[in-house]
């Protein structure tokens, strides 16, 4: 590999998915009309360390924009909007990515009509389904796909990221299909570990875990206040 | 507080999210058939170390019951329907939970619809928006509630947890009226950080964020690549 001044340490993976709450957070900060932030000031709104955020910012390459940089010294902040378009480069949002839907149940409708998807820079451009019933129903813009048509779609425009919505029971045979057609990236909420290439990036969701974590929460507590 | 053999150290949260995984895994392996798993087997199929899964493990309390004890030696192996119960019982999802949902948008109807909540423990007992519009609309077996009946709601049936899917402009607002209606646990879906009492249990989830990561993923992929 090349290496030079420009090269970093890559990004372990639990400072990337917080690079993503920084997003998130500076957006928000951004909507409410506040122009700087220190890191301090980051971490204490997000119940953080500022020990660890100026750590996980320092895996961002502050110089790869003129423009983007520490105001001042330490402490002093950063401007929201460079620090936003740093992290939006740095997490590779800051192009369109088109996605395919595999699945067009409950959970797949769900996913057509949230609206977060758009606003961070994915556009789900087809949905795909293999129930004859549910082909060419459809959903905002969207009509449902055979799935036979799955791979060619993914061939004719060079789709890179797919979500995977289907049952348990069909998801590791969608996943096989999607990587032999090239994808290189699988969200899955399909409640399943996948088995893909290393190449392939998966992460699974499965939105009854925080819940399950929640009540978990609760039970502790509940559990200390007894005992305690 | 009180203190004896039955305490164990409180467990961490990664390691409780782990407890959680390992619980979703253990249900995919029983509907597989299988009897049995050892902790190498369990981290292997996670793509985990065996010693982090042996270390998480060891939080749980096997004594608190008779019937769940390792099978043998180390090595051995679980019987997975007790592994499995002894997770649900120390997640507390080993009883039923009953939870409200603040808004009925897309992403509420989502919810509603959403089949994995049940199969965890976790009923949706009454949802509740204040769009007078979305008012008496049926979902399945619930209909709409006026977000006036929600605090009322929640006293009289006793509620414990909450899920909000309401703009991000009115999150904070819901919040503070379900805490102060006595809410334990709140699961935030909109996009934004909330400020809750410390005795109130908060997460929050934004399923773009995996997405987020994923093009991370494949973006730090292809630089590599073209790097290499």
């Amino acid at each position: 590999m090349a290496s030079g001044p420009a090269r970093r340490s890559p990004i372990p993976d639990p400072v990337a998915t917080r690079l993503s709450l920084y997003l998130r957070q500076l957006e928000t900060l951004d909507r409410r009309g506040l122009k700087t932030i220190s890191s301090s000031q980051l971490a204490e709104s997000l119940r953080l360390t500022s020990a660890l955020v100026r750590s996980d910012l320092s895996y961002l390459n502050f110089s790869s924009t003129s423009r983007t940089r520490k105001i001042g010294h330490s402490g002093m902040g950063y401007r929201i909007d460079e620090l936003t378009a740093l992290l939006r480069c740095t997490l590779g949002t800051d192009r369109l990515w088109e996605v395919v839907l595999v699945g067009a149940g409950n959970l797949g409708r769900a996913l057509l009509a949230y609206g977060g998807f758009a606003t961070r820079g994915f556009r789900l451009v087809a949905v795909f389904d293999c129930d004859p019933k549910k082909v060419a129903t459809s959903y905002g813009e969207l009509s449902v796909r055979p799935v036979t048509d799955l791979v060619p779609f993914i061939h004719e425009h060079s789709i890179s990221l797919a979500i995977i919505a289907v049952p348990a029971t069909d998801a590791q045979d969608v996943a096989d299909t999607l990587t032999a057609a090239g994808i290189d990236g699988l969200l899955n909420f399909a409640p399943v570990s996948l088995r893909v290439p290393d190449h392939v990036a998966l992460r699974d969701v499965d939105i009854s875990v925080p819940l399950e974590q929640i009540a978990f929460d609760v039970t502790r507590r509940r559990q200390i206040t007894h005992l305690s």
